[in-house]
């Protein structure tokens, strides 16, 4: 059974009651898994991840949507994240027998019927928008939920789904279909903040870098160390052994060696034997030459 | 649901209608999966590839004895390769949830089991040996059939269980528990055969390399390249990163540079997770940071 990952964002992060109705509620849902959801206050803001094929996806996200549209006013909310919506932003991630263009098609099936189903206008993002101008989430997200009616009355800024207006108290959704995520920082053998911001713009492609590469320099104020920080949003295209290669070159210009480096959260198998293929230099491997990759299929 | 792996070797590989219907035998037990069968004519022997939980393997591999010993006759079997028994080897291996501990329970319940059953000697290997004169197999399979009533009568050669003469059609059997086997391949960018020689000398146990290393070079005539063949007996303990760095600079003594390496057949995840920690310096990483594993649980 092909499986399809959702990791919808919601702008409430201070009501715990609020937050696990609707893990409940995700919860009954056959077919679905809830792997993991938090929040935080700060940022008033809390994220679900989910697990399973397209139907029963659907069916919990739209449950996520009756729930958080009863519960959470944008008008009173505050919170240091940016947000456009009371569901902010929906990406669908192929992880096992699910293409991207089945995440693509689940993107608009879902974003169709909440605008038909709830009102909410939303704008597609990532691999389910057409626009180049629509495709990064910060671009749609600018001006947020108060800048929004402004927005909207933009030329270029109509949404894909639902009415040319905010929703009164739910804003608007963005809904697209991403690769996985990977969030990896090298730790540097060096206090030097500086290193860590030169190499972070060297590699990231907002100024001249690897396309599938978001990164900034950061100082370890406990540990004494620079670290880049990395978000690597294709790692099929930038595979992260080349990131890693890269930072390593560039880090020998200022007389600076890697102490080590950290996955942050979940990393896709692939993305490990993708390196492991690349050091070993080992050709022809097929994915079906892992052991347990035999052991599932028939 | 823990899964084991067991490889029974059987001395028959020229009566396709014999192999195929113990693997149809097999393939009757519920909780055991047939990933894989075959048989060499020249060496007159197949290898079956079974995984499940201990209960029904051990059913399957009593099966596979009863069969077997009913069609097979080593006094009338003529093949290149060595063996000593009609079921020559029964290798139980711990693959996901499973550990070495109770693979060597599984061979030593199922060991004393074919003793009771079919009066067939078995000795213990690998894992599931306490004595280090009969860890190897090829220590214990020396002399092959021919020579076993001889074996068996010398002093430190009684078996693990069973009769202390070798069964009249069936020999006698080898039975253990051992680490998933790697193959594992590196061709040099040359054609100099002495130089894969010398450097799989350097690595492998037996002239004084790693511990977990069976090593030997070829030449591969049709692309008229040296290569360094290799068994990985133990990859937690002798990792194949570690392998291919010391290839990688022992070739360079002889101005050498890798072409490629292979993995012939299969090999577990945890191999290839370990070889990208390893090149990525990633610090601290669990193996629920993998995403598919994350999904697997609960």
């Amino acid at each position: 059974m092909p499986i399809i990952e959702s990791i919808p964002n919601i702008s409430e992060g201070r009501r715990p009651e609020v937050v696990n109705a609707i893990a409940a509620a995700i919860r009954e849902i056959p077919g679905v898994r809830l792997l993991d959801f938090s929040s935080d206050a700060s940022h008033n803001r809390s994220v679900f991840t989910l697990a399973g094929d397209a139907a029963p996806l659907k069916e919990a996200i739209l449950r996520l949507f009756e729930h958080t549209l009863r519960e959470v006013d944008l008008r009173v909310h505050e919170g240091e994240h940016p947000r456009l919506g009371a569901v902010d932003v929906v990406p669908f991630v192929p992880i096992e027998g699910a293409t991207m263009d089945e995440c693509v098609r689940l993107a608009k099936d879902v974003a169709s019927e909440v605008a038909r189903r709830f009102g909410v206008p939303v704008y597609l993002y990532e691999e389910a928008s057409a626009n180049p101008a629509r495709k990064n989430l910060e671009d749609i997200r600018r001006g947020e939920f108060e800048g929004l009616a402004a927005k909207m009355a933009t030329e270029g800024w109509a949404p894909d789904f639902g009415p040319s207006t905010p929703h009164e108290s739910a804003g608007a959704t963005v809904i697209g279909a991403r690769m996985p995520l990977i969030a990896y920082n090298i730790n540097l053998n060096t206090d030097r903040l500086d290193v860590a911001k030169k190499i972070a713009a060297a590699i990231r492609q907002s100024s001249g870098g690897f396309r599938y590469v978001k990164a900034a320099g950061f100082k370890l104020e406990d540990r004494n160390l620079a670290q880049v920080s990395m978000n690597l949003t294709n790692y099929e295209k930038t595979p992260i052994f080349r990131v890693f290669e890269t930072v390593k070159r560039e880090a020998e210009r200022y007389g600076v060696s890697i102490l080590e480096s950290e996955i942050v959260g979940l990393i896709p198998a692939a993305a490990l034997h993708g390196a492991a293929e690349y050091y070993l230099q080992i050709a022809g491997f097929k994915p079906d030459q892992i052991l347990e990759n035999k052991l599932k299929g028939d």
